[in-house]
């Protein structure tokens, strides 16, 4: 159901519409770290995260009758825009349903990239029951954040690219970290990853909200004890995914966990040395990359998102590299 | 002396060595500007320039024997980080002389990329006279900021890169706005996009600075009254040289110049839709674009550096986009 395959089909529904984005190293950046350290920007991307890529291959892959009638997606923040703005690309209505304390900056450009934006509270309400009501009333198909097969294959997307800018950059081996929530960015890597056979991947988590790292230490789906207290609200998942886990079983770990403080240094090292913007959950992996110990000599790290409002970015900047 | 062809012969010295950077877009930034805009990433460059390729450029370019003896720069700090790296990975001895008040983050990462740095004050001390001097007793190459055919070349690979990506992106035509100092990296683009006759090339400047775009409107050299007072002290050059200037006058103009305060906009729109950093004086073609009127619907813009202390980031977040 996921695998290579799937995952070449999405890369070539995405070429010309996703971008290529660079697979980034800095001198100064191994001198900090101590360690050969290359960052794949997917803060670049559309929308200014990965998540384009997954929203583009899930909604490329309806056939057209489908398609027509719209889709939604339940999301904080990097999955609505993504859906979004591969909705309006492919000219569909989109309807996402965010939580109202969503950050700002992610709730504005959702509703900018012209989707039809619900706030609803966590606390209060129940998302399932609102989106099932209306992906009845309206024909719309839900697109999941990660537990899909083709937004998995269009987040290995990813994958691909870095197997081959690791071949163009001399890389012969080296452990890949990733942000992880739910896991659909890890599994699609992860799978693209495989055939190369030199490549090492490890999800990175935010302290409090490892599940993913519990799952693989144990081998069952573990669950995070909040849903939210953490700055990086981009990858505050309960639990991997029925889809994602066994991916990330067989493939991946083990996990690596940083604190929201690590986080935010890693975004203050990657303003003074990459000149990218990361938000705090796009950063976690570079955090693991700085700040854990028991790595190989060459990481790559996904940054995989930017969408960070300018209060967070300033606590970064505080926070010093 | 100067023309397409010794830039072919620099961008095949610089392949594999110096970065191919993206040139970016967004829809929202397409909504805010209210026309396409395209960004030439070079703050992703390596050093955080295009100052790398005119470094990378000259090193290359010098005979053996020569270049063994080692480079000198003087320069407030993009020139000299790029000539320090560049100098570095060819294995040769770097001097860089640089202005006490330049930007700390710059002197620092000068000496990080293994540069002798040499700190003089512009107000009591003659730089030139320092330098000779040092090149005299060290038998040092002086590579020089802009006025070196070498260095234009160097620069003006980042043309033929906007020439091809503009092509796969479809773009028939646009104005190409770009941040200008001595006119290196302008003279070198405007060389680079002359055969494919579709570009015009506009050199923007910041206000009280704007000695280029009064040469281009008289037709003859004109220097700026002060040698300090703006935010963008990477484009601060007294005028341009006698090499650039009768290139930019035969290919280049009319001048743009924008204000401190919108080039600090620009740097806070460049990280709301685009999440790059860019320092003031990477920002002033981004902040032509934005907030200037007379161009056409497609722009595309040198984003040309990216050091910039947190203070001023700060302070441009505040400006707000």
């Amino acid at each position: 159901m996921t695998g290579l395959a799937l995952i070449e089909a999405a890369a070539a529904r995405l070429d010309g519409h996703a971008r290529v984005t660079p697979l980034l190293n800095a001198p100064l950046l191994d001198a900090v770290a101590g360690r050969r350290i290359f960052v794949k920007a997917e803060c670049l991307q559309l929308t200014g995260s990965f998540k384009f890529r997954g929203g583009w291959s899930a909604i490329s892959a309806l056939d057209d009758s489908t398609r027509a009638r719209g889709v939604m997606a339940f999301s904080s923040g990097n999955h609505a825009q993504g859906v979004a703005l591969a909705a309006r690309r492919h000219g569909i209505p989109a309807v996402i349903l965010m939580p109202s304390d969503a950050p700002k900056v992610k709730i504005a450009n959702t509703r900018a990239y012209g989707a039809e934006v619900i706030l609803y509270d966590r606390a209060t309400e129940d998302r399932d029951a609102i989106g099932a009501r209306l992906t009845q009333q309206r024909g719309l198909t839900l697109v999941k954040p990660y537990d899909d097969p083709q937004v998995i294959a269009g987040q290995g997307t990813t994958g691909l690219e870095i197997a081959s800018q690791a071949r163009e950059a001399g890389i012969t081996r080296a452990t890949v970290i990733t942000c992880c929530g739910g896991g659909g960015l890890t599994a699609g890597i992860a799978l693209a990853l495989e055939p190369a056979g030199c490549f090492d991947v490890r999800p990175a988590e935010p302290a409090g909200f490892d599940d993913v790292a519990r799952s693989l230490a144990t081998g069952q789906i573990q669950r995070n004890a909040a849903a939210t207290g953490s700055l990086c609200d981009a990858i505050l998942t309960p639990s991997p995914g029925a889809i994602t886990f066994p991916i990330l079983n067989r493939l991946c770990g083990p996990g690596l966990v940083v604190t929201d403080d690590e986080a935010l240094k890693a975004m203050a090292v990657a303003f003074a040395h990459l000149r990218i913007v990361l938000e705090p959950g796009g950063a976690v992996a570079l955090a693991a990359a700085l700040f854990r110990d028991d790595l190989p000599d060459t990481v790559i790290c996904t940054a995989s998102g930017g969408n960070v409002d300018p209060e967070t970015f300033r606590m970064a900047l505080a926070a010093g590299p």
